[in-house]
């Protein structure tokens, strides 16, 4: 799938889906892009360029099929299959994420966590058992891993990535303090907390539009 | 202050920000646009305009002296002075976000944590109380907080969001799954993370140019 889709618009489409799919519950079955402008804090001329970049084109009167578009958005965002997901680092940031449910719904399924403290491996949280890191090659050798989450300090996380890359998993989920170097077919997604941390302080201390950064 | 900053430059502050820090510890005194470019992954051209933007202008031959940009983005994102943070919610990402010695070190401080489980109030997590999240109107009138993180699930996010803008916190970092309507001079930043992993989905499903999306 190659779809010319912009850049600020696949920064939104998560937040499109949650939309779509709370209005879904509600019963909803149409939305104008006046109403989801409303609800995403973007112009309604914004949210129909976003729409046609992804090929939805609402009809004059009657707005957009909130099934549809929600099914357009899973299949265009990948959430119509499941990914199988290891964790490296069982500290905090990666016993949070297994302790999510949300994950799972979306298909996402943790199915390992890595760490080297003797204390934590062996240890099985939320249903996820903790292997030991220096495993690691082997278990991706003989394991169909999708996605890699690096949640572990900054010393080892270069390295670890590198195993993770060289043993074929194509998505880094990125929590930790290093930039990845990818190389190929892998994608990287950053999660840097100090990052957005900072970001709020920048909007702390300037006159800041929200809709501009939506 | 009221630089007219795009939103896509403002993203990227922090990075600079990093950047330049280790570009500083190591002693680096200048860098030129095309070397910055190679580390954001971003165009030597919209490396300028970034820094232009910011009203830092480099020297032909020269390129940009590390430390005043360093020095430059630091104030712009408010980073030279010291922010009192609360937390409400002392599960897993709570306590993964006061356990990190990275936020003290840019100037937020953890003052306390709130909680509503009773086994939970009363604990003391890396140095920071876990108080009963019944008195945080209380705290706040007594307190002088800048930043309120919601760490809680959606049920009660809503709730306690209008406790800390009602008590005059100007800043939110969000990580519960609720949308939040600010009024007047309150800031929020998302840190929605199933938004993040489901954004990884789309890179893992789609042709994407990584460039595009820094």
């Amino acid at each position: 799938m190659s779809k010319n889709i912009p850049s600020p618009a696949i920064r939104r489409l998560p937040r499109y889906y949650r939309y779509l799919g709370e209005l879904s519950e509600q019963g909803v079955s149409r939305i104008s892009s006046k109403e989801l402008s409303e609800k995403m804090k973007v112009t309604p001329s914004q949210i129909r360029q976003d729409l046609n970049s992804l090929g939805c084109i609402g009809q004059q009167g009657f707005g957009y099929s909130v099934e549809q578009l929600y099914n357009e958005i899973k299949v265009i965002m990948g959430l119509d299959r499941q990914y199988n997901v290891i964790i490296i680092g069982a500290g905090n940031i990666g016993q949070a994420l297994v302790s999510y449910q949300n994950f799972a719904n979306r298909g996402f399924s943790f199915k390992a966590m890595f760490d080297v403290n003797p204390k934590i491996i062996g240890l099985n949280i939320h249903g996820v058992d903790v292997l030991d890191a220096d495993d690691l090659e082997d278990y991706l050798k003989s394991n169909n891993i999708d996605i890699g989450v690096l949640a572990l300090p900054k010393s080892n996380a270069k390295k670890m990535a590198d195993v993770l890359i060289n043993n074929g998993v194509k998505g880094i989920w990125n929590f930790s303090h290093i930039d990845i170097e990818t190389k190929n077919d892998v994608v990287v997604e950053n999660a840097h907390l100090t990052d957005s941390l900072m970001r709020l302080s920048y909007k702390l201390n300037n006159d800041f539009n929200m809709m501009d950064f939506s």
